[in-house]
């Protein structure tokens, strides 16, 4: 299995506690009162779940040099202790933003709505990891899963940067966007 | 399934007879007298298989509007009944090229590699469709896979596209590439 390729579970027992969450855009997922992410090789470790999505990580699609530079220097990995609280975003966007052309996706996405730097005001405070879903060889009904780690102290940090990215002309291209906020058990 | 996934077999029968090939840049493929390309759903059909690859069609990751629009006004189909040679080659790029930001990639590959210009020369003689295998849930030996189609007449054509390419700064990332040709039986 490719290393990088992850299994998202809603489940009965696992380390994150569902708290709340909300179908944003489209159908929601089944309810689920844990969460669980394994390396796709440990499938099995998956049964019994109420739902399950599959995501891969992979190289950036948009950043730029510096962009790519700035992130680095202040994005923190996963796992840190503090960062106690979580969330699992899936989201599919439409056919028309598949079919543009990668400059003016790329147009979209910063030079009009400012992903990247919104993502970036709330560094190092905010870990965000991007999987993506759209091409893999089953049929995912996402195309990204974004997950975020933050300490209790930044969850209305979280709120913004969520609102200030669903207020974006990018986001008219989501057409089905989940929330699953999360906890650490 | 995804209905953009396809599974490519080295097979004892098939549509695409073998005709040549050659490992270009590290391993070579098995040897297989025939090629089939089916869709990920009808998977059994690859059964007893000298060799599997798994790709994905999918969006473009650099060409910009003015390209894609002159891309789509000359791009022939595949399947044309006077395409009777087929050429089929995975490749493999270093995780050096894939830990580029966007803009130096795309740098390499056309400013400086000229690939959307170089393929663009040869259409609409030259049939092409790319997949994509690096992001899938299974561990693929290959980054690509592009399929290629022409009338016999075009041959030495594609010969020509072929050296264009594997002379330009961006075929430096090529850490494995092999090419095998084919005719449709």
């Amino acid at each position: 299995m490719n290393s990088r390729s992850f299994i998202f579970a809603g489940a009965e027992e696992g380390p994150w506690r569902v708290t709340g969450g909300a179908a944003i855009t489209g159908a929601p997922l089944a309810n689920a009162p844990y969460v669980k992410v394994v390396p796709a090789s440990e499938g099995t470790a998956t049964q019994r779940s109420s739902w399950l999505l599959r995501g891969t990580r992979s190289n950036e699609r948009y950043a730029t040099a510096g962009e790519k530079q700035s992130l680095a220097a202040i994005q923190p990995p996963l796992g840190r202790p503090e960062a106690t609280c979580a969330a699992m975003i899936p989201l599919r966007k439409a056919e028309a933003w598949w079919d543009l052309p990668q400059d003016d996706r790329r147009g979209i996405l910063e030079e009009r709505s400012s992903h990247i730097a919104i993502g970036m005001k709330y560094l190092p405070a905010i870990a965000r990891r991007l999987y993506h879903c759209r091409d893999l060889e089953t049929a995912e009904p996402f195309d990204f899963i974004t997950w975020f780690e933050f300490a209790p102290s930044a969850s209305s940090a979280f709120d913004d940067l969520l609102s200030e990215l669903r207020a974006s002309v990018e986001w008219s291209y989501v057409e089905r966007e989940v929330e699953v906020r999360l906890v650490l058990v």
